[in-house]
């Protein structure tokens, strides 16, 4: 929180490929874009360099934006086990670093963050951003070339509509829920 | 390091339940166990609080002993997606908290820790205790009553071994070796 916005939330996407993030200033209802960007992870870096740039990166955003909140897209739900290690390791090293700064984090599944911006929980990448543009008023020159930034960004915005509601949960139950509503997808 | 030991070894057990941690000091070529414990993840945390006390736990251990390596005991397979997106989140918050120290991570596979301390990669964690006890010289008193505690400890102790090595490698690249030996585990 700072004198400019009234609250301050991080949006991240963790990958082990590309990490995209997104700050979103709140002053009164309306959200506006700070910053967005992706950390590429460079193919030649091992496992935990790429673990260490996350946690890095992360921990630097915050210190450096001092976020009141963090939305994260997480994937419940992946093709094989090799992957969601590595993901969940991501994600692990992300959520460290918000953590490590008593920052409050809620999670949300893409399907919830593309319905929250379109309207349609199955929009592409393309319409994301697309739609973010419009909401935040961006020029064309402000958007990423890795739609990692604006899916992080969306995340974000997400977590603004989100805890914008009346009576919305502010908890971080969303992995609880997503059992509850799918339970044939929990072996 | 510090003046009693050429060098401490942590070692990790990560799970989601119930985390075991060893702290092993090197004197010459002799290990010695300096402490081992539990944290077990109450039923009624939710998971970001259970994440949130692996990392606050780890970290403590960090800045209580000091020690100059981590051994991470890791699964790189398991039976499903869920479980192991949740465990990746659990290594990977340890991960982070070893990668803000600074401490160098090594990780293995528990099938390698229980050939390093029995001789037989398919050992018992009884078996694997009861060995442990032996080499470390452990009173009866101080064996615990969660295996998690002597699993990682036993992670500690098969890094000592795998390090003093003549040629060994000390890289981090457990991952690539696995993906390298069993090709077929990964789709």
């Amino acid at each position: 929180m700072n004198d400019q916005w009234d609250k301050i939330i991080i949006g991240i996407d963790p990958g082990t490929n590309v990490m995209g993030y997104g700050l979103l200033g709140i002053k009164g209802k309306t959200p506006s874009m700070i910053v967005m960007g992706v950390l590429r992870l460079n193919k030649m870096d091992d496992h935990y360099m790429r673990l260490h740039r996350i946690f890095e990166r992360v921990t630097g955003l915050i210190e450096q934006y001092l976020p009141d909140e963090m939305a994260i897209e997480a994937p419940f739900f992946g093709k094989n086990v090799q992957s969601m290690l590595k993901l969940g390791r991501a994600q692990g090293v992300a959520i460290a670093a918000a953590l490590g700064r008593q920052v409050p984090i809620t999670e949300y599944e893409p399907r919830k963050i593309k319905m929250a911006i379109t309207g349609n929980g199955a929009a592409s990448k393309e319409q994301v951003a697309a739609m973010l543009q419009r909401i935040l008023k961006l020029q064309p020159e402000q958007m990423p070339d890795l739609l990692d930034a604006t899916d992080a960004l969306a995340a974000a915005l997400c977590h603004h509509y989100e805890t914008g509601k009346p009576f919305a949960g502010h908890g971080v139950k969303s992995w609880k829920t997503f059992i509850a509503q799918h339970p044939d997808r929990v072996k």
